[in-house]
């Protein structure tokens, strides 16, 4: 690529998390910068956008103020459409999303509005890569994961991906020099096990907060748990076709 | 099954839509029924879930008020998490979310609140089934509609779903006699071009209304928009394993 490429930055956590400031200052060492991001927390809105409600951009500055930010009152996916549609006015050469505040490996790519903002800029045909570090704390430490993100955005603007996959990419908990490296995996087979919190208001009327335990009996070595637990740094290619490919012929079977 | 299954219903559109009592009135003629639903409209929620919020259930009644109903004030996937942890107690034989106003074929099923509502029960090891017609009318023709739900509904009671897979099904606006069948798909690689409407406030400021234009250009005669244009009800089983298997050999050749 001769001239620098566009990348367009978005996440979920709000465009102040301290995670995509740290994104935003790698993407700066790589390309032209264009950041669309909510203007408050968005975690675990999934692929949801915004029919029912209007929106609003609004550009803002921040300490990196080089580059063009917007802040958005949409979801994440809202976000990606929007900078593409009124903002970019073309397609970015990539989209980044993150670094989010805790994991999105397992099960937990369904829920994140940060992989979504990224699938939903793969379905615009737009390279794409959600950005994730294990570690939920909103002074993280992000400066380890930084080199890893350069190098792995690197090799994706040179080898391209192919149209409809989409990278997540998971970050363990650890200083730059105890990771392992970065493994190539499969989504692992575990889910949430709710709990609810059941409370009562002032007025004594119930209501639930939704807490969890995260549950993995899929032990492969293939999978992105397996990576993460055993420090790597765990990519899976995502898609958007969800059929079922291989439950096609049961159906077949079936009196319909 | 000796004893009637315990079938837990929902939607995206709201507890009072007239596609999920249409919904129920068939489950009513096959087991026992348990209805959570949102209790106000939920479309394009995706897989959004309520983390930085309280959530309440409140016990309603209604014409069809000889079961158990609870509108909830989370989204379609809160109304399944709560149903089982917080109502039922138990995983109940099979979930069915639905009848939506309109279409979640091809690429709507990664924005639809009632596709991921299904989808979340498949996550919990219930076999589910999200049932959609392709009328956005709140007065929609359900009756055409019901004859094919009972008969889909029968067969997964009898047949069972492989874990792991979710049915969508989408039903063509027609009358009973004009529906030619019923055809098992593949999800069409089908997308929404967006457009925004760009409007003042009053005050002068500017807000974002999203519209959009379904693309389809995935001519496949194995695809649900193909089926469904043609005037069959489409099945497309469902997956929450994203992972893009094909690409894993692919990414294993970068240098990372």
């Amino acid at each position: 690529m001769k001239t620098k490429p566009l990348i367009l930055v978005t996440n979920d956590d709000g465009i102040l998390a301290p995670g995509i400031r740290a994104l935003i200052s790698v993407m700066m060492e790589i390309g032209e910068v264009v950041v669309v991001a909510p203007d408050k927390p968005q975690s675990a809105m999934g692929h949801a956008i915004t029919i029912n409600n209007i929106m609003y951009l609004n550009k803002i500055s921040t300490e990196q103020d080089k580059i063009l930010e917007y802040s958005c009152s949409g979801t994440p996916v809202d976000c990606v459409k929007l900078a593409v549609n009124e903002i970019l006015h073309r397609k970015p050469d990539l989209c980044v999303s993150g670094i989010n505040h805790g994991s999105n490996s397992s099960i937990n790519v369904i829920y994140s509005g940060t992989m979504s903002a990224a699938v939903e800029a793969g379905i615009e045909g737009i390279p794409a890569i959600g950005f994730s570090l294990l570690d939920y704390d909103w002074h993280a430490d992000f400066e380890s994961a930084k080199s890893f993100i350069k190098q792995i955005v690197l090799e994706t603007l040179k080898n391209g991906l192919q149209k409809g996959v989409i990278l997540n990419v998971n970050l363990p908990k650890l200083k730059e020099n105890e990771i392992k490296g970065i493994k190539i995996c499969r989504q692992a087979n575990a889910l949430w096990v709710e709990k609810f919190d059941k409370r009562q208001t002032p007025q004594g009327k119930d209501y639930y907060w939704l807490t969890g335990e995260f549950v993995n009996n899929d032990k492969g070595e293939d999978t992105d748990e397996w990576a993460l637990e055993n420090g790597y740094i765990s990519i899976v290619p995502v898609q958007f076709d969800l059929t079922a490919h291989h439950f096609i012929q049961e159906l077949n079977t079936w009196d319909l």
